[in-house]
């Protein structure tokens, strides 16, 4: 058992505070590693602070995280001692059901293992994630890192990454598609490289002018203020796909109709409440609208491998542990460019 | 020109009455047709009462014709007088966008030629349909039929066919697909008879028990009371396809919730005003949304094809032409199983 130094919440109202814990034994298809850098998730907020009615405590958040391997289980292939590593969201799934056979296990019937706020497979250990110093995880479930990229820029892809490359190329956008990127954050930045990547003419739609010098940076072709009403207007019947990364609540049927024939709105964000639609727009041109979640474990090596290649890191400002409930109270304010990621050495002493 | 005799509207609160009215000079490219039988489309009823706010008057409706050759054009070719031939909802389109150019004439982005309810190509004559004796119609937008199957049955192909047969076989329904087809009325009861002969297992979905017994007869494998909590319970994650043929105000998220994983629900029903989804019951199974609007005219062909090879027609209660008034206060009612056809004969005398 590793001895592991953490941040963690314990309760809904308390901010992260240091905490220790042992990590499970290496079990022979386990690999464990020196946690080099975790990314913070908007969505660990929303864990820390309950507000999705499902948290654990004490809980360690971070599934955005990246290390270095120091041990392998005896029947380990994938990785060697010193390798890099990465893992994401989940940690593990039921590898019976249709959606894990069929190698969606991000999808998985039973529920996939939750890298924190969940139960690893002994149904009894409460999951901690990569807000540590250690992690052990079965090496299936944990993915191969390049030293291509600076590490701390590799470690938010494990889920913003992952989340916008998934439904990109699960609804096939490729060159010269009109790809049109909702919100600039976390995800958004991220679908504007992997649509532009792609060799889509990439559009960023904001609500904020002041984000247009970003959009280019990040090279979006196109910039469209979504309050501008001829803006809009011009932009009907425009776009293969818009990837909808926002979670704030909005409206989707002024967007539905910058849709062109059979194009397709890609929700990956989550608003608080329901969204109304209306058929109307969705049946004169056979638009749709499609969820999407992550990716699995293929995709998502898949997708840093896609990166390291094609020198895709996430845009980041690295911080101490101990900056991270201001780094919380940022996030919230939309206040980052565009990913927090916590050099865990800073966890070390 | 051809002298017409017809039943018209002449504003959004009269009733249907007689009229008469002129056919275009038979064009190089045009056929005429006498026209045997006509369906009535519940679409037909909102024209008529204007409440889609753009009608025009008079109005002769009628998109779902079937009738007799009597006349071809100099250079027509796929038609000679005596053949069947059908008409759906539109009869013309630009011919140069995009979707025309790719066989998508219905989602033209210069707008599909009304069969009535629009203006024919010269931009001033007003389209008018099919509850009248004769129609003349580019031949390109004409369909043959066969005379393998009962023509009053056939006639509601021509919408409630394609409309039901297109979303089906875009969405790739296959033998052994779990689909769900919500609502059983014109529209519905022709999808059970598609999904069940492209193979899948069909489940109605109804708020009545009344229609257990029409659905197992029309070929439907599985019925469920949507009303009844434990049976939507036992059908979470269930279906690969809903079909959503309702109109009148209903939610979508519960049955959203009864997709699995890459699940799809197709709507073709366009419920009065909007309806609220929420994104989570999306992401969590990559579930999607699509909208559907009739078919192509060489999707339209198939499917007439595939109903004279398959013996599939609509279930239908033929009318003569002075009761069509107290048919549309029927439909109004759903009092009618599951679509009434005007044997146009009744139009002739």
């Amino acid at each position: 058992m590793s001895h592991t130094n953490a941040y963690a919440a314990q309760s809904a109202t308390s901010q992260l505070t240091p905490f220790n814990f042992n990590r499970r034994e290496v079990g022979p298809h386990d690999v464990q590693m020196d946690i080099l850098y975790c990314g913070v998730c908007h969505s660990d907020i929303h864990q820390v602070r309950n507000e999705w009615g499902n948290s654990i405590y004490p809980m360690v958040p971070g599934h955005e995280i990246v290390g270095r391997i120091t041990k392998v289980g005896a029947h380990v292939t994938k990785f060697k001692v010193g390798d890099l590593a990465g893992v994401g969201c989940f940690t593990d799934s039921c590898r019976e059901c249709d959606n894990c056979k069929s190698g969606d296990e991000q999808y998985c019937d039973k529920g996939m293992t939750g890298t924190y706020n969940g139960y690893e497979k002994d149904g009894v250990t409460i999951s901690q994630g990569g807000y540590s110093t250690v992690i052990v995880t079965d090496e299936n479930y944990t993915l191969k890192v390049s030293d291509a990229l600076p590490l701390e820029g590799v470690a938010p892809l494990l889920c913003a990454g992952i989340t916008t490359y998934s439904p990109l190329k699960h609804v096939g956008v490729k060159k010269g598609d009109r790809v049109a990127v909702l919100g600039l954050g976390g995800l958004g930045h991220m679908a504007v490289k992997f649509a532009v990547a792609f060799g889509a003419e990439v559009t960023m739609l904001s609500t904020s002018p002041s984000k247009a010098a970003d959009a280019a940076r990040l090279g979006a072709h196109h910039f469209a203020l979504t309050s501008d009403a001829e803006t809009m207007k011009g932009l009907q019947n425009h776009f293969d796909v818009i990837l909808n990364t926002v979670s704030a609540q909005h409206e989707y049927i002024p967007y539905l109709n910058l849709l062109r024939t059979n194009g397709t709105m890609i929700v990956v964000g989550v608003p608080p409440t329901p969204v109304q639609i209306h058929a109307f727009p969705l049946i004169m041109k056979r638009r749709s609208i499609i969820g999407s979640l992550i990716g699995s474990i293929k995709e998502t090596q898949e997708m840093l491998d896609f990166c390291a290649a094609h020198n895709i890191a996430s845009d980041v400002e690295v911080i101490k542990i101990d900056y991270i409930n201001e780094a919380y109270e940022r996030i919230l304010k939309s206040d980052v460019r565009y990913r927090f990621v916590i050099d865990i050495a800073s966890l070390k002493s």
